[in-house]
């Protein structure tokens, strides 16, 4: 019988150690939890491995590419990983001497395996398996010229409009990275299957630091601090109903870095003093500093979206009262305690401090009164009761939007990729192919 | 009995010449129309004059200023000046020994004549006034004593979203221009009641020069070519309905000037070669590199608004749903056809060619469908008929919102203030009190 890959890992000193550790914010016990974690038929020998990844919401954004395949970015930027419990994707990966060919199923249905992304991680994983299996001579191992087998699901609705490339990226790279056996710097990996995707390489708070070198093995993801520096931050993803179509992030940038003129400012003179403000408000859980940077940094984002040519809105009239009411609601207690930041769409990911959630969760469902007859207005982590005093809607003063905000998912900061331990979890049956559920 | 201004002014050398032209985009016959155009009641001894002035749109916008009092720009900007048969502000101003004090009326309402920005129109006026009459010792006069009565109309309503302070203030200058016998730079004087006046008092296209120096007296505006070079160009008003209420142009600036990091960077270094690339293009007549360039300007100072602290949003659903529209009905005719520009508010105004106009409205009426019951959607400038093609309507492909768009006014380029010449349409009666109608 073929080892699995996870024995084999277990076997190496590096496994324990660093090397491993830091690519993964859940712990797993090594050598019982191999032998749960693959899932291998002798009739059928294959080995097969399920991760987990989460999303990540940058508060200094992203926006604009020096290297298309590449994928290097003009300028470096920071985000705060979600916690899975709430949004996360989950990637069963399995290979076998018997598979034909490589193969995905993305949320269900059957993808092609070579969209160039995708070649671009399984080329990247596959190359430093072999690198190192050559540097520690393990020749014995055969399975780098087995097919693989790919199926990856959100716990997450598209309609919440959450990019989920990133997590989606970082699950099947980590996954890979898990089956053959590769360690070392992972996020330049992820980097080019989605720019972002790096970032979801790791829990708490992660700078993508952009890099100087044409081959881009300097710019890489590196955590600035772990998911428990700041444990009274909370998440809120407030999901827009929007009607439009909009325009994808990857034609996006593109048109932004060829036509405006206010974006190559913003990445060459702007964006590097916000870094090291945004580390160092982070490091002192500075709420003031952080949120108020993290607004002005979503704003200039959607700037540069206008300033392109044809302009590009992912703001709507949703949008935008969701902006007047945090910054009427930090007016009225002259504190900052809620912060907004929009990606590219018109949903608002709020950060603020657990002691202000119960009453700004009830501002939201005043202001933009929720359908009475749906689902939950609030999912994900539990929140308390609140009364909204008289004064406080007097001053904030929006005229009410009635199912301006579908739902709320209320989460916290969160760690890294995880491996799966329980092998039922596994989205591939013994044959390699999708359960009939996932 | 005491000679009128206008016969004085006529009598001066300069009166019928370039001075007096250049700010006049009207003539008028000097000494028969000045006997008409001077109200004076022997009993009241009050002296009558009525101007008018013209809206202007700027396609270089006009957005932060380096001096407040002074009123000077961080930037140059490039407008058109809008025909007055459309849009217009009628200042009727007079003056008597009789006249206790100062006073205003504003679209039939008194007003405060102490605000600073007509305090400094009133100064500047005067010193102006008084040192050309030492300089030409003229000293038997002495209207310069007498207080004034100064009554404003505009006739288009506020709820048209139009900035009425430029043809306000431009109206306000000229008029008292005339009664005093002033000339010389007046635009200097405009700009200090409204920085966007000073484009108002002239027709056509016009440059208001940024200057250089710490006292303003090169920060002027100057015309770059007659109303009547490029006798095709027509502009739309499209009169959005908004709800919200918007941040005023004057603080708005101040605090993107104050925290804008992008703002300073397209004063600095995009809009001087823009106004240039721009006064090429109407030299020219080159719809294609005007229109491209007043979209990117209109969106770089959106951009700049975004990007300020907390944002400023003048554009809502329903401008980016027209901001779709043209740059769809320009990619549908592979030409920039037509053009959008949007100041300190939700409405836009549209630029395009005079046999583009009957297509274009009917495309509006069609993704924006009017209330059938209301008055006429199409005010102004008559539009011919004009069928709509399928395949124009399957490109454009945006959902129809109906009501989204109030009314539209068609109009063209025009000339500057205007002397009126019937004493019958003076805006005060023989006695310097606004007329019941008024």
């Amino acid at each position: 019988m073929k080892r699995t890959m996870i024995e084999m890992m277990a076997d190496n000193n590096q496994f324990a150690g660093k090397a491993f550790l830091r690519y993964s914010g859940c712990f797993f016990k090594p050598r019982k939890t191999a032998v749960n974690n693959m899932q291998e038929t002798s009739s059928q020998d294959v080995t097969m491995i399920t991760c987990t990844a989460p999303v990540n919401i940058a508060v200094i954004k992203y926006w604009g590419k020096r290297h298309e395949e590449l994928i290097l970015p003009i300028n470096s930027s920071l985000s705060v990983t979600l916690h899975q419990d709430q949004l996360k994707t989950t990637t069963t990966v399995a290979c076998s001497r018997h598979f034909q060919e490589d193969r995905i199923w993305l949320n269900g249905k059957e993808e092609d395996i070579n969209q160039p992304r995708i070649q671009s991680c399984l080329r990247e994983i596959r190359r430093l398996a072999r690198k190192r299996r050559s540097d520690e001579d393990l020749s014995n191992d055969i399975s780098l010229a087995h097919r693989v087998h790919i199926c990856s699901v959100n716990n997450f609705p598209t309609a919440a409009g959450l990019a989920s490339s990133a997590a989606g990226y970082a699950c099947l790279v980590y996954s890979l990275s898990r089956l053959f056996g590769v360690d070392g710097e992972l996020s330049l990996v992820a980097r080019q299957g989605s720019g972002s995707a790096c970032r979801s390489m790791y829990g708490g708070f992660v700078q993508w630091k952009m890099g100087e070198r044409q081959d881009g093995k300097d710019s890489l993801a590196e955590q600035v601090e772990p998911e428990s520096h700041w444990p009274e931050l909370r998440v809120l993803v407030l999901v827009v109903s929007a009607e439009r179509k909009l325009v994808g992030s990857t034609s996006g940038m593109q048109t932004s870095v060829k036509t405006s003129k206010l974006l190559k400012h913003r990445a060459d003179c702007v964006v590097p003093g916000r870094m090291e403000e945004m580390i160092s408000a982070i490091q002192r859980r500075d709420f003031a500093a952080f949120g108020e940077l993290t607004m002005k940094d979503s704003n200039q984002f959607h700037a540069t979206c206008l300033d392109t040519y044809p302009p590009i809105f992912y703001l709507n009239d949703i949008s935008q009262k969701v902006i007047s009411l945090v910054h009427r609601y930090n007016q009225h207690y002259q504190d900052t305690r809620v912060t907004y930041t929009f990606d590219a769409g018109p949903n608002a990911v709020i950060y603020t401090l657990e002691d202000h959630v119960p009453e700004f969760i009830q501002v939201v469902r005043y202001f933009f009164p929720p359908e009475t007859n749906g689902g939950e207005f609030v999912k994900g982590l539990p929140v308390g009761p609140a009364s909204l005093s008289e004064d406080l809607k007097t001053a904030i003063g929006l005229e009410p939007v009635p199912k301006g905000i579908s739902y709320i998912i209320s989460t916290k900061v969160g760690p890294g990729p995880c491996v799966v331990e329980d092998p039922k979890l596994h989205l591939l049956n013994p044959e390699g192919l999708p359960k009939k559920s996932t």
